[in-house]
Parts: C-alpha cells; sequence; structure tokens
C-alpha cells in the first residue's frame, strides 16, 4: 500500500539522456529523474528555482560568471532567472526539483526539449 | 562563488538527533537535512505534503493503516493531512523537502517540536 521511491530501480527503467522521468509530486512539484551526459543549452527559467540532486556520478553547471561541480550527495539550486548550462562529460544520475510544468529547456526550446510530465 | 552543497560534509557539524538543518532554500521550500532515532510523535501537516530522502541508514514512516520502509537512495512523499510517525531503530540521516515553516511536529507541539529555521 505504501511503497517507496528507490531511485536505482526507476533509473534502470530508461536510457535516453536529458529526458527527465517524473517519479514523485509534492504539492505541486515534481521529482524528476534524469540520466545526462554531453552538453545541454544554454537557458533559464523565468519564473522558479530549479534544485539538482546528483545521485551518480559527476555534472557541472555552467554560469555566464562561472561554474559548479557536483558529484553524488552534493545537490544545488539554480536562481530563477539565471542562465546556466548543465554539462557531464560521463553519464551522471540526477534528481531534479521544480514546479510541475517546468519545462527542461525554459523558454529556449528547440530539440532538446523534452516531453513534460512522463512518469515511470 | 558557486558553492555546491555535499550532504555529507554538512551532516558532520551536528550530532543531535529530530533537530533540522536547512541547507538550501528553493521558492519558499527549503531543504533540511536531519538525524533521527528512536521513535518520533504521531503528526501530520494539515496545509503540505512532505518529502524524505534517506541519505545514509534506513528509517520507517508508520501510518495509521500500514508503514513504508525507506533506505539510502529512496524517498516518499508524505501526502498533507495523513498522520505518521517516523521511526528509525538505528541512526538514519535524511533530507526533508517541504515548504519554509513546516515544523516538525505539525500542530502537535510537544517536546520534540524543533526550532524552524536552523540554517547549517
Amino acid at each position: 500500500m505504501y511503497q517507496a521511491i528507490n531511485f536505482e530501480q526507476k533509473l534502470a527503467r530508461f536510457s535516453d539522456h536529458w529526458a527527465p522521468r517524473v517519479v514523485a509530486e509534492m504539492n505541486d512539484y515534481q521529482f524528476k529523474l534524469v540520466k545526462i551526459q554531453g552538453e545541454f543549452i544554454w537557458h533559464d527559467h523565468k519564473e522558479t528555482d530549479e534544485t539538482f540532486i546528483v545521485i551518480d556520478g559527476e555534472m557541472s553547471i555552467e554560469f555566464r560568471d562561472g561554474a559548479v561541480t557536483l558529484k553524488d550527495g552534493e545537490m544545488f539550486v539554480i536562481p530563477k532567472g539565471v542562465e546556466h548550462k548543465p554539462v557531464a562529460k560521463h553519464e551522471c544520475k540526477i534528481l531534479l526539483i521544480e514546479p510541475k510544468g517546468t519545462s527542461n529547456t525554459g523558454d529556449e526550446g528547440g530539440e532538446m526539449t523534452a516531453k513534460n510530465d512522463v512518469w515511470i
């Protein structure tokens, strides 16, 4: 009846990159697992902060004036309106937390825009 | 300038149980690290869901009609208004996510009510 959400088990169920899968909701926020590798596009989220928690691997978030590197067991909150570009040399598995409806590319659009609200 | 939040480093800085420490904010939500051991009290949060992510160890969340066990790499969202009692046989380290201002004991109060908005 009450079932834990296990990140490893959920992550084993997909392999594509930059395509977030929703695993839980808290009020109007969603928890999304995503596998990333390579470079994403520059974008921001005008209306909301966005949280990255690294589950496995290492990634960087580039900003126009700096960068932060995150490894498993680390998190970072990107303030709303701040342009950023996620980058991962090797595959990295992360948990995103952001309001339901937030697009992975913000207002930028383009081919890296993932389908929203895809549950796993 | 941009600094990752490392859970292990933050957890090393306190040792008391049931006393959440805020490590980050996302919009009007807070991320709180907490060490738990033993039994908490029955309570609910009338206005909000509450998220538990286990960082290290194992815990259970008891409900009036069941329970869920969580270990590291697992999460659970407790729906608002649902009575629950967190329990951990051995020390367990968890990340809570909930709106800023949420009390650890809901409206129950009592000696286990922690000071709110304590940052580390």
